[in-house]
């Protein structure tokens, strides 16, 4: 692939684009478009943001993603949970509904969006790496729980705020009182409605006879007839002048070119939310492109992607919109749709914007309940408290991870939450790599293997004491080693040579190196050699490097084996009877 | 070992105590005590405490630490490196001189000793293991400059102060106009007379025909010798009266009762040093009594230790000292002059507590030039830039760390230094395994054996990727794995069974327990199969309690070559058949 190629994917799919694939991706993009409509103006609300924020940052990054981004079917935009961080970002430098509120977003945006960019092309997308699954699963879970909450007071009708869960339930209490009637008549509906479409109108359809992928489109076309109803339900009988709120007035018109803030102030109060969602969004997007990408044996390059995703960041910047990222309800529902190439993206991008100019004057009556029923229904989805039963049966470690991040996104926040998820699962990492699994092994009689003396009957040398490190040696685990060794030394007085068995370990440090020389240098001063035995090539070429091997007291054997028959043949006979030789000779 | 025996270890070696034990101790405590009287009043100095605060430093500890410790000739007081941490951590709640300061520094030894027990308590000794050899080595030596750089004012005999080398320097630069002529006479030649004490002394003693523990043991007498030949010169000429800073008068009197100062403001500020005075001091005690201990074929508990060393620092605390740890120089000399037992320690406490009654007069006349030399020839054997050049030799990562931390501890300070390399030391390991090696393996001819394919002639088969993983799959990793088997399978269309030799994975945590899952999927969304040879016991036990194993598309080989012949013969023959053989079944 050429450089430019490298780094605008159009120019490899645009070549071959065929009537059939134009066909299908057109197909795929009017599906799509009528299901953004209600989840644009949804994912605004929540974000804090007027509703045509969540219409533009569906249209310009749609473009940008399929010029620059390398998977063939994710669909980009507004997604509940970086909705739910942005507001939580912009709740603490702005006031919502007001104008600085809106600006924020555009330069949360583009923050996000040079983060990513700068990521892809220093290749630095490994730095996901370190959000742990358990700790994204309760991230996202949490986040579940805390998006549907944020969303009861639309249901109710009631004001109200909070960022974390104790803070939103301590509003909805307070102001339980103003709650409106025919809001929660509405709300509540449209919300049982929804989940029934979700969980029985499929299979009624495929009752029906219809064929599945129909009934599939059509139970996902739920949200767009609880918008109809309710709209028409407030239009016919003027709702709106009872106290239902509503969408009201949305500006008829392409997405604007606007400016992001850039006050010193507000950008250094917005990186580190920004560099949080940008990870997030990465993280999010990728498993939903790879998992898409693999259905039909396509490739993702992550570094790519994120030059994708960073250059969509900008395009919301700098028309209206906020910060996105690829989705997976929508990026599904294109797949199903059978969208082919990311021209698919494009024509849903046109869909959009037709809807932008033409459409908006139609959800004037549309209920913010019906729009909270939506993400209600949307994200409970996403909670699944399951993982905390998975963990605990696998690894209490990983447990630990995922309860502390869920208990601390709800109690404490989501930027709390998400950070103390990745320490903790760090230090348990480097806690679990601390205590090593270190064998004692011996040989297994009639062969030339050497198993565990616990666990196999094996033929062992008093004289001789193997041990086999199951791990790579590193700074935080070589003193374990260090006392292992010292322990089991100073309790066996026949021992004159210690073999260690490196067939597992993968790497040596400096640490590691400068314990291999102490060990050797203490098990010297007891009068035992110190041994080594299937060492790697790669540790091998380090240890050549440096003056250990010169200095060794034993030797490095290309086996265990070899080790055992050159060690045992030096007390006397191998085995048993080494015990009488080695004594006599030492 | 019974439980009060576990924690006193003085119950077991007292009861077997001789009176040949009893002479060996009484003589190394002799000598000891000789050489701690001027190198107690010289860290005291260093620290910015009164010189009498380092001889109670040296008393009560001592004993508290042959009761409770498991080394038998580890010496315990004042050290170089604490000295200066002491320092630092003070200098930031008082001003020196004031009773505030040396109440603040009861207040650290309380806060130390009380962190050391807690960890000793609670088993948290591997703590210390995060300080990596090449963080602690140039954080030592760091050190040791800053500590040589701020003794040049009592040197040059003019005022000053600073916690970092540029403030240092920046000090001296301003006071150098003071400078005292006398003062620097004494200072310059009391520090040329150390080192040529310590370079060339023993090689003239032994050709003299001393045996060379006598040479050795006199050698180490220098810093007695500058004392008392300065001394004599300040009384003789009355040198204090024309500018020589001296000791001056020091209480006659056995360490008194002191109580720390527990006021909440002082704890929180101190609290964060104490920490990292218990956790540095800790690691240098343990790599000395280790060394020590190794040579006698004798076991250092690491957890007691923690036990011993917290007694010891709240002794300080309640006898009007500072914090102490085990020191190297003390302890070699103790070693080297024969102690056998920690009744050593004992005597060479009273010897003190008598020196503190009765020789305290003597000093009185001591030039602060004499101990600020002392102090400088002592740290400058600290200071060993050579671990540069030795870690970026054998690592670029361990060089980085070390680097950065004498830079920083240098410029930004102590605790800064510290807590940056041990961040960097974590975060550069945790890069180097997010790209584990992993080696595309074929069969050896002839033999059950597989190598990498790039570097043995080893044959493969088109329909079989066999990939050996060189590393534990964790978080952090595990992304990588993923990207680069759907990498390999995507450009290999013949490609029907991918296979993971599991031979060097010690440990699969959830995150990678799920991305093999994703791995699977997407595989056999591919129609690829995954199978896995050669995994570890403990590894088995975890992946079976999960679905993970009924799942897998593939099996699970016992060995490599099982695997071999059994998905070789499904397609047809083994080796360069297999294409035409495959294809033809596919």
């Amino acid at each position: 692939m050429t450089g430019l190629r490298r780094y605008v994917p159009i120019l490899n799919w645009g070549r071959a684009y065929t009537r059939q694939a134009f066909a299908n991706d057109m197909i795929a993009a009017v599906i799509v478009t009528i299901m953004l409509i209600p989840q644009s103006l949804a994912y605004a609300l929540l974000a804090g943001l007027p509703p045509e924020a969540g219409i533009y940052a569906s249209i310009m990054p749609i473009l940008l993603y399929a010029i620059f981004g390398t998977s063939r079917t994710l669909a980009v935009g507004p997604v509940a949970v970086v909705s739910l961080l942005t507001a939580s970002a912009i709740g603490q430098v702005a006031d919502q509904g007001t104008a600085g509120y809106a600006a924020a977003a555009l330069t949360l945006a583009f923050l996000s969006g040079g983060i990513l960019l700068l990521m892809g092309v220093f290749r630095l997308g490994f730095l996901a790496n370190f959000l742990s699954h358990p700790v994204i699963a309760g991230f996202i879970t949490a986040s579940g729980i805390l998006i549907a909450v944020s969303q009861l007071r639309h249901i109710l009708g009631i004001p109200g705020g909070g960022h974390t869960l104790p803070e939103m339930l301590a509003s909805l209490a307070g102001n339980l009182g103003q709650a409106n009637a025919l809001t929660l008549i509405i709300g509540v509906s449209a919300t049982a409605f929804l989940f029934w479409v979700r969980k029985n109108l499929k299979p009624a359809l495929l009752r029906l006879g219809l064929p599945p992928l129909t009934a599939d489109l059509l139970s996902r076309a739920g949200p767009v007839a609880a918008v109809a109803a309710t709209t028409l339900a407030v239009w016919g009988m003027s709702l709106d002048e009872r106290g239902v709120a509503i969408v009201g007035t949305v500006p008829q018109s392409l997405p604007p070119l606007t400016m992001p803030d850039f006050a010193p102030d507000l950008v250094a109060a917005l990186i580190g939310p920004a560099a949080l969602i940008s990870i997030i969004g990465f993280v999010e997007s990728m498993s939903v492109a790879q998992t898409l990408a693999a259905k039909r044996r396509q490739r993702i390059d992550p570094d790519q992607e994120l030059i994708g995703l960073g250059a969509a960041n900008l395009g919301a910047a700098f028309t209206g919109g906020y910060p996105v990222t690829g989705g997976f309800a929508r990026s599904v529902v294109n797949y199903d749709a059978g969208a082919e190439t990311p021209a698919a993206g494009a024509f849903t991008a046109m869909g959009l914007a037709i809807a932008a100019v033409a459409l908006t004057p139609l959800v004037h009556d549309l209920p913010n309940a019906t729009l909270a029923a939506t993400i209600i229904v949307a994200v409970l989805s996403l909670v699944d408290l399951s993982i905390l039963q998975k963990t605990w049966r696998y690894s209490r470690a990983d447990f630990v991870a995922v309860a502390a991040t869920i208990l601390l996104t709800l109690g404490a926040g989501v930027e709390i939450g998400v950070a103390a998820g990745v320490a903790l699962s760090v230090l348990l990492h480097l806690f679990k790599t601390s205590r090593p699994h270190v064998a004692e092994v011996g040989l297994v009689p009639g062969t030339q293997h050497f198993r565990n003396i616990h666990r196999h009957d094996v033929e062992t040398d008093p004289a001789i004491l193997t041990l086999r490190v199951d791990e790579s040696l590193y700074f935080v685990n070589v003193r374990f080693l260090q006392d292992l060794i010292q322990a089991r030394v100073t309790s066996g007085c026949a021992i004159r040579h210690v073999v260690l068995m490196f067939s597992a370990v993968n790497a040596v440090d400096y640490s590691a190196l400068e314990s291999l020389e102490a060990i050797d240098q203490r098990l010297r001063d007891m009068g035992v050699s110190l041994h080594l035995s299937e060492v790697k090539g790669p540790v091998m070429d380090r240890l050549r490097g440096t003056h250990f091997l010169d200095r060794l007291s034993g030797r490095v054997f290309l086996s265990q084996y070899d080790a055992w028959r050159h060690l045992s043949a030096d007390g006397a006979t191998a085995g048993d009877h080494g015990v009488a030789g080695a004594a006599g000779l030492a």
